[in-house]
């Protein structure tokens, strides 16, 4: 066995280096990692070496939308077997605090998650991870699929926050990968129509090509115009624009999930709205117990992530990867895949 | 216009009879009936003149699975125009009991509900309903699922009290319409399987034709021999063995939902499992604020209640369609069409 | 009988005229008011002709916050009988709409709201109501009490939105009469601090009196400096500085509530905290289902509404009643007795 | 240092014997337990030798209930001091498997629980803990309140699992620590009336005296005819008598949660009744997330655990207490002392 990582440096610096293969701890499994998602945090590691408080100040291996095979066992490892295919959680809580005693745990203060600074992800040939951590993936789930189970737990985890029942109208504002993912795992739990918007037309067409019900280009018609009635909102731009309008689109009673990250700390939110209508508003970190779900709902083909997927690319062009979809548009997810030969 | 009914005047005895159109009230729509559902619960007033506490005492008009089309109007009426199509909510709550002000109306004490004594159903040509309970029906839904709303929504209900959470594994004991629209019901719900059981194997067979994951015939296979594990048991059969098996299925913190009656007051229930995996069991009562989602979900043809349609019968054979799915198992759902010429 | 009424033809113009007495319908109980609450409200009415798109455009009598004793009932009536003592819930709603079905009557847009245009309220002597909306007070409870069931019940209302879980710190913003309902409703359910905040001294004594666990004068003290951690935001004084600054105080998965209207449609809120503690935001539009609940916590001990009553007035005297709470900061509610000889 | 424990050997065999002072592990706490209470699994273990599936087959020391002093820290423990008073929480789970991540971490089936075979309990000078499960406790609380955050935590729990809502009125099915300890906890949380029923006389007046509204002595008047309307039923006697008998109580949409273990596995239940008034049953096992509110509450005056205590013993006299509750109805709660010079 010999590893190799994309080191990320510092801005525009990601070097493919030698590492030692990992030593799992008694209670981790050594996996080698078969496929990893580019997720847009690490394009923005890529490019500015931090994002907001989390700055890369030693090289950083980067990549936490992965999965791999077992291929070794620490020594009190019992639910996992070498040779089996796993998708990775990329964050480990520490199990005893008050927010994972609550079953909170993506909001432990103590999780160590890949691709974090100053903990190493997954855009290498090997690496380690506690047993619970691994799921084990069926024969019907590809790599890519396994390795997307990571933004689809944040799709699903936002339809869980916005306790999305049966039948409803759900507003995605924003049709990037999250976006298309909470709008599949909104028709998984249950959505009727699912409306998608973004300011770009092209990504607009990719949303209806992967399922949304209907679309609206907010750069043409401003959402308030476009007459729609929601009961969830799921805002995965960041836009304070699409916070704004989207929660006005609520009927009564109805909720809003934040889940893309915006340019600043605050927005201003329609609080006169919210308070006639009831409507509850939240946000989202990470994600808590989505992955065995997220395995079964993409067994069942009920949520498809593959279809989003839009290029593959070896370790050793994992700067490229991380590149292609800020230069061009029409790239969606781009997938690194740390066994292929460049 | 000119009214018929199909009336029961006590057990096997039946009269197609000549009534008046009856008058809308002035917050009522007239509706022509299309399409009627027979339910379990009509061949059971027809076999034995009473369910329970609810005895026939005067000629009753059965049926409460049914749609039409609005031809006149009360004259305080706002939310209809005559030609639309309606699905009909059979249970007319007051409106501000204790339980219709918490929006568990289906509790009302003072309900009027079609087809239970002494308030007349949907076998005959015209009734009327409060234009509340009147729900406008797409044009991609047809005559015979709009009836059916009703039966989707005891399923829908019942996932509801289950809590369903996507990617869950479901069990339904009972493969009857019940637990077939249950089971569909699930699965737009976010089921990622569905097993159901039953002790008829032409019943199973229909079971994994309309979408049944995996099915287990009882009879043969005790469901505690199954291996099945379950996080939620929608029980449809009445059988106390399925209620008592059913929930030994289930997983830690799983929920239970019982759904048909049983032939008794009292069922023999594993409490101490129950206190050990801290399961939750229910029951249900018909269903409350389903009808718009369940509209919505069959026009997504994430249900499709027509699937479990296997016979149609004009008014004047009411009978026969009440006799229809006693004498042969292969018939499952039944409709009557008051419109048909016989 | 004969009937007078306080009447208020424009800001600052209220007359008390005599008006014949109301005959109550089927199923209304004519009510002899006994004590009434000043709500802000009702003095912004005063004050100003409206309140948002509320506008006074004929004479109204204002007062919702009311008791009295049924001196009438309506043929159809059977849940009264004469002499009874109840508290009056203001509004009553269509109970057939979506919000009424699902148990948010409080958003039935169909309401009949008692001093809110057009429908008069209840400085008067004599009032009817829809007997569902009248609830029997025990002897325990003094008609003033009564008459505060109606704020109290936005407290508690506040509390259920929050979802307040037994042992937990509250943090109440605005020591006004709802802040301090709100503040015992949350002891009554459970909470182990109450710590409340405003700008004038005198209503923190005030607040330490009827029992806050501790205050913060935010004009000396900014809140986010006063070190306050909380489980619960109850924002009772409508000032956006207090919704920031008090979703700031707020632990991870913490809620918000807004009940206080504020100046403007829309607030600066710190969203990113929001997203990264997954805090919850919501608001409240009067309440519901809390009347039975609110008399049971009032009977028992739990909230001691009368603790917070500062003076009291005839109706001839409405006028100065409504004047009374703008003038003179140590008046926190006054009541209005409609059958007190002035 | 010296460390001395109650070690039972087998039914009716309790030997006090030296053992080694433990060390605590890296994030462990090393504590000298100053107060104990015991609970009847400590009587049942210490009179049969096994409760169910859990047999003593190796010495065991017994206790769970228990706090201390922190007299020594592990290499890695940040949240604790020496000198600290800490109320131990006697379950320590795995942290990381499918319950313990869903914040059910008291169906852990890793669990390492004092005083459950194999794992030694608190009637001893001295145990460790991890410290993630030791909490500070105020100066308010006493040493023998601080031991009973444990079985307080169990009465909370039963709450909480009721989704106990202000205002409503419990029922409280048998008299013993458990019993009494739900009944605080549900008037802490909000519970107008709390009715509580025994088939000794003596409890119920010792009942009356720490909080209960009403009682029934249920061997004279059975529980179905004393009129009782519940909204929440805690079962805490393990009689099947007052499983079915109490779920029949219950108004529409009540709650059911089953704490007391009774003799068998199963139970008679009215599945009718719970059918046709959609009520919930559930149990509990032990309690998750409780020790922070019920300290909290404690703290506040709002549970009193104190009340129900009963006698004090040395550790030399662990077995007399043991004893106690047996042979005399009077005895409620007795502690054990283990810093007390016998």
């Amino acid at each position: 066995m010999r590893n190799e990582a994309a080191v990320l440096y510092g801005p525009h610096d990601v070097r493919l280096e030698e590492r030692p293969v990992p030593v799992p701890g008694p209670r981790e499994v050594l996996v080698e990692v078969r496929s990893v998602g580019v997720c847009g945090s690490d394009v923005h590691y890529y490019e500015h070496g931090r994002i907001g408080s989390f700055v890369v100040e030693q090289p950083l291996v980067l990549g936490h939308e992965s999965m791999g095979v077992v291929v070794g066992l620490g020594s009190e490892v019992t639910k996992h077997h070498v040779g089996e295919r796993v998708a990775l959680e990329p964050g480990v809580p520490c199990g005893t605090c008050r927010e994972c005693r609550a079953g909170r745990y993506n909001l432990c203060p103590y999780v160590k998650f890949f691709a974090t600074p100053p903990v190493d992800g997954a855009f290498a040939r090997y690496v380690t991870i506690h047993e619970d951590f691994a799921y084990a993936l069926p024969d019907e789930i590809s790599d890519d699929a396994g390795a997307l189970v990571e933004p689809v737990s944040v799709g699903l985890w936002a339809c869980r926050k916005a306790r999305l029942r049966g039948g409803e109208h759900v507003l995605v504002t924003g049709a990037g990968p999250i976006g298309l993912l909470a709008m599949q795992a909104a028709f998984a739990l249950g959505a009727a129509r699912v409306t998608v918007t973004d300011v770009v037309d092209e990504r607009l067409q990719f949303a209806r090509k992967v399922g949304a019900t209907a679309t609206v280009n907010v750069r043409s018609t401003p959402l308030v115009e476009a007459g729609v009635e929601a009961d969830v909102l799921i805002e995965c731009s960041g836009s304070p624009t699409a916070v704004a309008d989207g929660l006005r689109c609520l009927r009564p009673a109805g909720t809003a999930v934040l889940v893309g990250m915006g340019p600043g700390e605050t927005v201003e939110i329609p609080v006169a709205y919210l308070q006639q209508h009831e409507i509850w508003l939240t946000g989202t970190f990470r994600y808590a117990n989505t992955y065995p779900d997220a395995i079964e709902l993409i067994r069942a083909g009920k949520i498809r992530p593959e279809e989003i997927i839009t290029g593959h690319y070896p370790l050793a062009e994992a700067e490229s990867a991380m590149q292609a979809t800020r230069r061009d548009p029409s790239q969606v997810k781009v997938m690194v895949l740390p066994q292929l030969e460049a």
